[in-house]
């Protein structure tokens, strides 16, 4: 199915907005609480800018590693210099571009991938030093000296070849390295639990859920892989009983979360990727949630 | 000056996001508290879905109440079908055709309002009805039955002559009659406010002091004038102290104007107005808050 440039960067959008303010999210900013460097608004900021090149990317006008760079540039329009969105973005710009290829979404992102360059690993080199992102998610990417990058012009590596060393350490990695497979299954997962239980409870049931299945690699970039299934362990415990109740105890985790400075960033991008997938594909926001 | 069309649609997503997640907003959707029947999402899918609509006013292709009726339309594409920004699509429309010509945003806007035609206010009384706004806003306008639509057409009033009509009970109304003197006037004690308190507690800020200063027409459409009177004295009773005892005070405010249905809507579009009047100024946003 073909979706218009404009629903496509729409659809970016409000994958991004819903992924933000649904509440409560453990470790995140949410409705409910920011960070001290990084706000809310930052966040609504990074996503509105990078209109024109989700638009673009549904058009095919650019190659994936110069439209990651593009977004992530977009953000300082606005005054914004910090890094908010650079996992969404590094998720949702080969969905955008295959989204507006038409055909099956899962199989148009495969391609996507497929045929990145080596210069888009250039350019998501230079899209990760503008974002500011963790050092630490990039150095399996053989991506923190400039050195290397002439090496990976030379050996013309590309830029899903560098995914793919990284897959074991970086959970967006891993999506770019297994065409999307979780994105895809956490999307299934989310339209039925929005079904059920509505928009924003559905989004913060499929975090929670995404979160206990699989450490977030943020966690473990900033406090080691202990850490980060330590953390999907809690998230885990309290799932398995009354929505309710786990939505109550949610608030809870989120307070301990941010008191020790838990932050599962990249977890909150793959539901981005996920929410993104169901607006395209019309399994939620078609008729009223 | 003149602004990019893209970034004059940005202006306005962000106007009206900014605008919905500063907190706390007494009475109205904030971070803190949805709606009943109104979401925080729905907010934002009002917002993102109308970007192209104002990118075209930016553009000028389109007749300003032609394109405030395509805004409304299309939050049906992402499945809303209920009033969220009407009023302020009502505002953003003629500054974003304004916007976009150069020139100085005050002396454009008042010549967008000018020549505006019949057909313009037909156009706007289809836009009332496909977001199904408040009956009692639109009394003093005379559309609320097709006939007046007729006579409004062979006597070839125009939307502002219409808005001239109401604007003793309306405070969009009011804005479009007296060249949105009110926007321009808060967009400048935002600006300020902003600079002193970050944007969040800036936004907050200029809203009591809006709401403190003149009666909302919405509170006073649902309760009457003596009700929006009361309103405002409430607000204007926690200005004047600590900034910090003031939030903690709007906090307290904001429950009892939820348990008591009193919903300040046209006075929080009045503050997306003067947002986007601040961000096209970059008078906020221009560096970081």
């Amino acid at each position: 199915m073909k979706t218009s440039p404009d629903r496509v960067a729409q659809a970016a959008l409000l994958a991004m907005l819903i992924e933000l303010s649904s509440s409560p999210k453990p470790g995140n900013v949410d409705r409910g609480h920011d960070f001290e460097e990084i706000k809310f608004h930052h966040f609504l900021i990074s996503a509105v800018s990078a209109y024109p090149v989700f638009k673009d990317a549904a058009q095919g006008s650019e190659s994936t590693g110069t439209l990651i760079r593009r977004a992530v540039s977009s953000w300082k329009g606005w005054g914004l210099f910090q890094n908010t969105h650079f996992g969404s973005v590094a998720l949702l710009v080969p969905l955008a571009v295959a989204a507006g290829k038409g055909g099956d979404l899962k199989d148009e992102v495969v391609r996507v991938l497929v045929e990145t360059t080596a210069e888009d690993a250039v350019e998501f080199y230079a899209a990760f030093k503008i974002a500011g992102a963790r050092v630490a998610e990039v150095e399996d990417l053989c991506l923190k000296d400039p050195a290397s990058l002439n090496r990976v012009r030379s050996e013309g590596r590309t830029l899903l070849d560098l995914m793919h060393l990284s897959q074991g350490h970086d959970l967006v990695a891993r999506e770019w390295s297994t065409g999307f497979e979780r994105s895809f299954a956490l999307s299934e997962i989310l339209a039925r639990r929005v079904a059920e239980l509505g928009l924003n409870d559905g989004v913060v049931m499929t975090y929670l859920e995404a979160l206990a299945q699989v450490p977030d690699s943020l966690v473990a970039s900033k406090f080691g892989i202990e850490k980060a299934e330590e953390t999907s362990m809690r998230a885990g415990s309290i799932l398995g009983l009354e929505v309710q109740e786990t939505l109550r105890l949610a608030e809870e985790l989120d307070r301990k979360f941010v008191e020790d400075d838990i932050n599962p960033g990249s977890t909150a991008d793959l539901i981005g990727a996920a929410l993104f997938i169901a607006l395209v594909k019309g399994t939620i926001l078609r008729s009223e949630e």
